[in-house]
This record gives structure tokens, sequence and C-alpha cells, in this order.
């Protein structure tokens, strides 16, 4: 069996646990069977290879729990515009004609970025899903994924019976599989009917999988379902009985708060994406009321074309910051609390057992900071250290599963200028699309 | 004359006009003469040196206009504090003990971190101002600088009249430095009375210097200076006369709406930092309305030990972020009025002219990122990439008055490890002081 000792200057544990200086752990094949101080684990275990990370910050890999990554291929594609405007004049017409390689490309660049900022576990929902499964397993990271699904046909599947089809198909595919697992993801309740959702429901329930929808993101969107329905997209999800431990709901911006404490109730996650709904003029999720309730909160950057980027550093210090300014109160919520719910909170959201924590037992999935970064000294302490000082870049070596994917800044996994070159290509037939030029 | 020619992928040239893809730009000395199309400049300027960058995205040096750099040897010391907590328990008593040499290396440290954000002018007000004049003439950046002036005792200097003579001193000095300029900088309307900021002004009146002070703050800043002096801390100055274009106010997060027009009025400028507002738990400053009233708006990070860095990337998208979130409109404020707050204005709220922008006889004060960041793909938008997408880390070269101080990746005027080393020297003298040991 391969075991091996890992040494580093700091590892943090989990949140709520203080973090060991001149620690060490131990991994056998995919899991921890051990961690504490590096003197006690040498001698307690002997003659084992070591790798030590003299200046490195050990910490469990981050989970980001919401995203549509191979939309990286529009980053930047138009800004500061209102949302309608964006998405009709945009968005919609490059998605109407949508390839799957341009999905497959642009979720291996945003692989590359979630890699060099710490991430081993995320979620996604978009078009061509199995295009982004294939990325993923290249890379070797986690996901749960799920084909986007809509009331009107998709470029992706067609009709909305073959998408649930497709869903199906990939839950089946996927069953037992440790990396990658399916979520049923009908987009919303105002582009899908609550008909639309409790189908999706109901292909959840037979396979035990995660519903995986966007819901109360916005007053429009809230004004929308209930001119329609009579009822708050929140209302309509616990009538049908949708909002259980299998439910993963994104933004939640304008939960009101009885909804909060029935979600609390029936165990279901949120998913927090601050800088999304800052950006797209969504408003300030109502986190410290979600967390006080005991909501199972989890975080998320949603996609690179709406963040602009896929950096759980900081999307945690937007969600710690935004929660102070906004209630003018420093300690109205800290680091490690930010911290549960980029780690151990995204995994549970996204079903996956033994994540988000370095413990005995536990998998060997985690990232190593490289302290000799100039905006990461001095250490007084590693949580303020990843919440309030680190960034995407600061990341040398990823582990998932025992195995290194990245090491000493190399990705192991993907060829990174190909992935570059071929996105630029692709650029450019986004930009014909659009009618406009460009002169590379 | 030295003259040479800089191409690049992509150059911004200012706020106010389109990006130049391909583009090329012609130095001399510490100037630019000419920018354009690297097409047109190639024929205008023939058998030139070359500095090319296939890869770059060139713009004006960021500005940033508020900090306390030295203070990045408290980065992180203690988090999530209320802020008289955090003050009394770890800053005072450390600050209390303050050596030159502290404050020396702290501002080497954070010299690197800017220079590896972009960042080619500052403004800084602490204690032994002249070790950060130090630091920064080694690091070739330039900086408005004053030492904070208090009632109290300072640890720097001692009594306030020492520390008034230390300022005329230094503005003496640096009368006609072309990096270093000294402004006359009072703490705040709560550790100075309305005497002491008078006698400031009229040191400031008497060089034609800036007066630089923190202002309004927070709500509780308010409410004391109010019920001490029966005026807010903007009345207070307007009364006295301070304010007019030599005035550099910081936060301004409780400015009323008449105090807003009457900075605008009479030509102030404010200093925004959003971070450090939100994390001190101050609250968000009204910078739409500043903006609409035609303040002169400038952003500033304040000190690393409260925001934890000095990146003016993240600050800029912070700043945008922010307002769109909170006023639920995603176009309320845009890319290119962050890019001139973090730019222009800044230059201009410092005293420093010709800066701020890529034109003919402008200062060569510009910045290089490095395009093939993967968080950087793709570039369809070069404003977009740098406020929204840009962070610390993705800038390659740095040119200040016309010389390099930072090429492909290696800066030339500092000693990196040296730094870092003596600032993690200078961790374990502040926790004894704290009464905490560090096995390091």
């Amino acid at each position: 069996m391969r075991s091996f000792l890992i040494t580093a200057k700091w590892i943090i544990t989990g949140w709520e646990e203080e973090a060991i200086e001149n620690g060490a752990l131990l991994v056998e094949e995919e899991k921890i069977l051990d961690v504490g101080k590096a003197e006690e684990l040498k001698n307690k275990y002997k003659n084992l290879e070591e790798v030590n990370f003299p200046d490195g910050l050990i910490f469990p890999g981050l989970v980001n729990a919401h995203s549509h990554i191979s939309m990286s291929i529009f980053r930047g594609i138009a800004e500061d515009l209102p949302l309608l405007t964006w998405l009709r004049d945009y968005i919609f017409p490059v998605e109407a004609k949508l390839k799957k390689e341009w999905v497959y490309w642009g979720a291996k660049l945003s692989l590359i970025e979630m890699m060099r900022s710490g991430t081993t576990l995320f979620c996604d929902m978009y078009l061509f899903e199995p295009e982004v499964i294939k990325a993923t397993k290249e890379a070797g990271l986690r996901a749960l994924v799920g084909e986007g699904l809509f009331d009107f046909p998709s470029p992706g599947y067609g009709e909305l019976e073959k998408g649930l089809a497709l869903t199906e198909e990939l839950l089946k595919a996927y069953e037992k599989d440790e990396f990658v697992k399916i979520a049923v993801s009908p987009h919303t309740l105002y582009t899908c009917s609550p008909d639309t959702v409790k189908k999706c429901l109901s292909i959840a329930e037979k396979y035990g999988a995660k519903l995986h929808i966007h819901l109360s993101e916005s007053q429009d969107e809230v004004r929308e379902v209930m001119s329609k329905y009579g009822k708050t997209p929140a209302e309509i999800l616990l009538e049908m009985g949708a909002v259980n431990e299998n439910l993963l709901a994104v933004h939640c911006v304008k939960l009101k708060e009885e909804e909060i404490e029935a979600f609390a109730e029936k165990g279901a996650s949120v998913v927090h994406c601050p800088e999304s709904n800052l950006k797209l003029g969504s408003g300030i999720a109502p986190v410290v009321k979600m967390l006080e309730a005991g909501v199972n909160l989890a975080l998320g950057t949603d996609g690179p074309a709406s963040n602009n980027d896929l950096d759980m550093f900081t999307e945690m210090r937007t969600a710690a910051l935004l929660q102070k300014g906004l209630a003018e109160d420093p300690a109205i919520i800290n680091a490690r609390q930010i911290f549960k719910m980029a780690t151990f909170s995204g995994a549970r959201a996204l079903g996956f057992e033994k994540l988000g924590k370095i413990a005995p037992g536990y998998k060997a999935d985690l990232a190593v900071i490289d302290l000799s970064k100039e905006y990461l000294v001095p250490d007084y302490d590693p949580f303020s250290l990843i919440v309030y000082a680190a960034k995407s870049g600061c990341v040398s070596d990823l582990m998932v599963n025992g195995k290194f994917v990245m090491r000493n800044y190399k990705i192991l996994t993907l060829k990174e200028e190909e992935i570059k070159d071929k996105v630029l290509e692709i650029k450019k037939e986004i930009l014909y699309i659009l009618g406009k030029n460009s002169s590379n």
C-alpha cells in the first residue's frame, strides 16, 4: 500500500479546530490516516516517504458549490449592462450556436483556474454537460454536474424530454462514481413550470440525487413567478415537497424569513454567490440570518461570465466583508464560518462524503498555499490568510483522492498552453457570430 | 537621448479612450512621446530599440490613494473583532513599542506587493515616515507621504509640536522631488482637535501641500465629533476653510448630501476605501452620489492590517461590485469610471501632474499585465480584464519614470527574500510583546 507523510509549516484541519503549526499528515492510497504535529508523526511512522512544504499551508480542498464553468469563453464579453440587454444581445445569440467543443475547452480553461485557486470539488449546471464531465475526468477533480433543463428547447439536447432522458442516462452511468455525481438541474421557476420541476423532482427522488436550481436570485424573479403562479419560487418548491436534504438552492437573495426557517428545518442546502449577486445587481443575500437559522450554507462563484472568475479565496473574502459592511459590525461573521461554507458545508451540499476536513478517514483532497507570496507574509493566523489574503495563484500543489494533480505550480493533468490557444480561437468564432471582428 | 518603443497586444491609454489592440508607445527618458498602433509607430520611428509584450496588456500605473503600508507587519494579527478591541488589545500595545526598523521593513514588504499588483504611486500616513520615504526611494516608486499627527504623543516623534516640525522639515527637503511629495496629515477629528487641524492647515497652505485626513469613516466617528463640537467632521473642515483642492479626505462613508455638494464645488478629493470600510464594519460610501456631484474620487486600499492586502485590482472590483449590488442595478457604475478613480483621479488627488494616462507628454509610469494567466483568457475587453478579473500576481513588468523597476516578474530594485525573512523576525518580536509565543 502506497503511504507517505506530508509536512507543512501550517495545516488547517477544519473550521472548528486550531491550525497545526509544523504539522504533518499521513496519506494511504486515497485516504488520510492521521494528522498532527510533524515531530510526533515522524516518530510514530518511520521510514516513510515524505513530501515537505516548509513554506506551505495545507488545507482541505475548497468546494465551489455553484458554477457554469464553461462560460469562461464569455468572460468579459460585455459588461455593466442591464441583465436583459446582456442576455439578449450577447449571451443568447451566441448560446444559440453553442458547440459542444466550446463547452469542453471552456471547462478545461476553468479547471486550470480552479486548480490554481485550491478548488478540488465543484458543482456545474450548463449545456452539453457530458463535455464538462470529460474535462473534469481529465483534470482529476471532483464534481456534481447536471444538464440545465428548461421548458423551451435547449441548444444542448433539444426538447425537454430529451434533457430529462439525458439526465437519467447520466444518473445511471455515474451512480457509483467517486469523482463525478449527477444532479437533476431545472434552471429556475421562470424558465421551468412547476410541472417541469415536479418531473425533475421525481427523477431526483428515484435516484436519490440532488435537485439543483437557481432560486429567488432577484426581486425581478420573485415578482415574475408571483405574477404567474401567485406564490414565491420557494413557496412553490415547499408545496411540492422539493425542500429537503437533497435540495441545492442557489442564490436565495430574496428568501423571506419564514422561507429561511423552512429551509433550515428541512435540511436544504443554499449556495451563496455574493460576487455574482453584486455584479448582476441582484442584491445581498441574508447570510447571517440563514446561518443563525441553521441552513447548510455553501459558497459558489457562479459562472465566470458574471463573476468574472472562479477564485474561491476572493469569494470567501467578499462573503465575509459584505456581511460586516452591511451590518456595520466587524464581528458579525468570522473567517472560520466562511471557511466552513467553502469546505465542509459545500461538500455536504453537493452530497460528497468524507470531504471538507483533514482528519483520519477523510479523503486526501487538499491544497497547499505558498506562504512565500509577499501578500501572505507574515503568518500570524492561517484562517486569516486563507479568507482575507489568499488569491488565485498562491496555490502551489493540489491533491485529489491521494494523488497530486498539481505539483510545484505545474498542472500535471492538463496542457495549459493548448487550452488557452483553443479558447482564443473560440473567441474569434464568437466575435464573428456577434458581428464583431478581431484583428487577432 | 535614450528612447525606445514598447509594443503590446493591448494598450489602455486612459479611461475615456478605446484600448488599442496591437499597440505601441514611444518612451524617451522619463516621458511618453507617442502612442498608437504598433504598425504605424514602427513605420514612423525606425531603428529603435524595442521591448515587446505579445501577451501583454499595458496600462497607466495604478494609484493607491490611501494606505498605511508598513502595517503589513500586522497583517492578520487579529480578526473579526469589534474595532476598539482590535485597537486596544492588539494594535495600540504593539504600536507603543514600534521601532523605526519595523516601519522600514514593513514598507518594503508592501512595496513588493504594490509592484506585483501594478501600483506605481501611493499615498501613506503612518509613523516614522522618513523610513517609508527611504524604502520608496529604494523601490523606485512614487509616493505622497505624511507623518500621522495626533494630539497625544506619538511613538514616532513624541509631542505634537515635534510632529509638526518634522512635517515642515520634510516639506522643505522634498519640495522639488519628482518621486516623493509630503502631505500634512492630521489623523482624524477625534484624535486631533479642530485647533490642531487648523495648525496643520496653515502649514499646508504655507507650502501648497495636501492636507490628508481620515474623515467621516464611521457613524461612531461622526457621533463622537458631533457630541464634542456640535458639528460633523466635514462641517468643521468646511468652517475652517480646509475644504479645497488641496484636501485629501479619506473614507467619507458618512458624508451628508450637502457635504458632498460642498466637497464637489470646492474641488476637494475623496479617497474611497471600500474593502477596509466593509471589513471594519464602517459601511458603504455613497460613491454614486459623489461621482454624480462631481467630486474628484480616488481609490485606496487602506492599510494591510485592515484590508488585508494592497491589491488595487481587487479594490477596483470590490468598488464596482458593491455599488451595483447595493443599488440592485448592474449599470449604475462601469469599469471605466472605476479605472479613472484608480489612475487619473488618484494622481490628481495626490497632486502629481502628468500621471494616470498613456499619452504624449505624460510620465512613463506603466504596468504590464500578463494575459497568459488563465483567469485573463479570453481578452474581449481590456477594461473588463483589469477591473473584474486581474489580481496581484498578474503584473509581469512595471515602469516608473521611464525605467523598469520590475522586469519579467523579477523586482529589480528590492531583495525579496531578505525582506520576507526580516518581517518574519519582526513577527516574533510582536508576538513576544503580545505575550504570545510562536514555535517558529
